[in-house]
């Protein structure tokens, strides 16, 4: 895309100039270094990026003029930094000096189109419930990701993954919807296939939300144009059976880690194996283009990043242990749904689908 | 990786004479020849091992004859078949003539010490809990599996994995005693460390229900001799954090199907990047006992075995799907725990540990 003029960094442009992300360069546990450094890979990638920073200027400028991002960076002097261990709702009480707070704000502001931070997870969920607020109809807010599959993309996504320990089957719905919207805009699946998660495909396995949620999101999926595929199990989870796979929570917190953990250990169990004789190290060696093929396809760095959806702005949670390459994953992330105009998407189809039943969360008033 | 003393299952007790174990020959996708060909893969490894197998004896006869056990099993004719459709109740009430029925009842009277079968789960466990009966104290018995990890013994436990969908903090309490008779009297693990499966290791994660279990798991440890480490995550199941995961059946199961096809995806990928050109297929013949090593490592058949915990009686449920080593895995389970004369020592551990606090479906007389 050409470079029309120079517009001004902040400017609500429309959605084809200069891509602007709001980075959080605080609260990862690899610090503002890794941070800027994924920073600087995804602006040798994409010319019409363009980056608010937030931090501490004094640390931040110099990274920035090392990595040379100054004219693609605007550094937002912040002097608090958000820790791993900080309660969320001390955060939302004391945190209006941190990097996260400002972060957030600058998408609340319309400076920037996407959030991105590698720091504690409640209390950018917490920050962004409060700084953004949820869309209208929306009771829960869920976090979605992505995980290698055999589908289309490559890539299926599931929600929640941990915004909210527990999900009523009226939320589960709107997870449906929200998924729907992300795998649409996001991914270009005209019609995503939808699963719910459960321990079984048989309809009467499961508890009993779970089987009031499958009759709720079975009866939107015309109007919302998702086809339903009704239960889905574990094992189906990076299965082409489904592209979007609901579920609260807590269970797909349990998942993802449970998924993330077993990579980790069969990768390492392939490098011990391959460093077991000369004759595998030599195989390793011949081998090794294919290798890295496959970790590249299965390294959680490279898919690193959680979505929250279903409030007024997009945010990206990076993994809190992010090097250069994650970081620059999730901005990848936060880059291509800034392009897909996802936010205003994901608040359109809310709005129309969301509409005839209320979260439970709001029906009941909490 | 200390390997001092004998980690292997059932080794820490002298020969007690044969053993015979209960073997429903039906039930399973791949059919009864698959059983007999894993029965007879384990009867050449273990000499003193008998069995009991249950069937229609027209149909097994010729099996056991060509597979040359006969002078190892005697066959208990039984014309019915549960099938992985019928509804657990339905089998319940008619079930009298199926060769599950029969291979259950083989243990209730005592002419058997452990049951194998690969038919339906939900049918199993029903018609373990009516013909066995729960241990006094025990509120919902569990189903066990092991998980690859890098544990001294090489795999953790985890339960339940798919008996009941819910557990109350109590239920998660027998859990956890029972999940250390299991590591201890089948893996030889003395003070096993128990850990509790929650969406993060904070204190003040995860659902209510799981705060309280922390507290009554955590009062019950010294007396019990197992290490609670408290909250552990997915990503921790594989590690050596913990021996023993304790969860409960919904979230269990979800974790086990994503852990199996998270390995699943990762064979096939890996198969793929051997397969992509003719360096890599050389590469391949030179790593091809490398990665034996590892496909064994990692090969779900090799962990086949669910075993329900909390009955008189021990039945070991193999996957449905299983071929000839799977049911030959699941054989040499019921083999050793039948050794270790596991089930008398797990009566007396929930007998002595169980006692001050009575599981919640006890109490509420449900």
């Amino acid at each position: 895309m050409a470079d029309a003029g120079s517009p001004e960094l902040g400017t609500t442009e429309p959605p084809r100039g200069p891509i602007v992300l709001s980075i959080d360069a605080m609260g990862g546990d690899k610090g503002p270094e890794s941070v800027v450094a994924g920073m600087a890979k995804s602006a040798a990638i994409n010319p019409d990026l363009r980056f608010l920073l937030h931090g501490p200027e004094a640390v931040l400028a110099p990274l920035v003029r090392k990595r040379r991002i100054g004219d693609r960076c605007e550094i937002r002097d912040a002097a608090g930094t958000v820790s791993m261990n900080d309660k969320p709702s001390h955060v939302m009480r004391n945190g209006q000096d941190t990097s996260m707070w400002s972060c957030i704000d600058a998408v609340r502001d319309g400076e920037a189109e996407v959030a991105v931070s590698c720091g504690n997870t409640g209390a950018l969920m917490l920050l962004s419930i409060v700084r953004l607020r949820k869309l209208p109809g929306v009771g829960r807010p869920a976090i979605a990701c992505l995980w290698p599959s055999r589908g289309p993309t490559g890539f299926n996504v599931m929600l929640d993954v941990g915004a909210d320990v527990r999900a009523e089957p009226a939320d589960l719905l709107q997870y449906a919807l929200m998924g729907t919207s992300y795998a649409r805009n996001g991914q270009g699946i005209e019609v995503p296939r939808i699963g719910l998660l459960n321990n079984g495909v048989e309809e009467h396995k499961g508890r009993a939300e779970l089987k009031e949620a499958h009759a709720l999101i079975e009866a939107a999926a015309a109007e919302n144009r998702f086809e339903f595929v009704g239960f889905v199990e574990g094992s189906d989870i990076p299965s082409d059976r489904v592209d979007v796979i609901v579920t609260d929570g807590f269970t797909g917190n349990i998942a993802l880690k449970t998924g993330e953990g077993t990579a980790l250990l069969i990768r390492e169990l392939l490098g011990d194996a391959f460093r077991y004789s000369t004759l595998s190290r030599l195989a390793a060696m011949l081998a090794l283009s294919s290798l890295k093929r496959l970790q590249k396809r299965i390294d959680p760095r490279r898919v690193n990043g959680g979505v929250f959806l279903g409030l007024n702005g997009t945010v990206v949670k990076s993994h809190g242990s992010a090097d250069a390459t994650g970081v620059s994953s999730a901005i990848k992330l936060a880059y291509e749904l800034a392009r897909a105009d996802f936010t205003n998407r994901l608040a359109a189809r809310v709005a129309s689908g969301g509409g005839p039943v209320p979260s439970t969360a709001e029906r009941t008033g909490s």
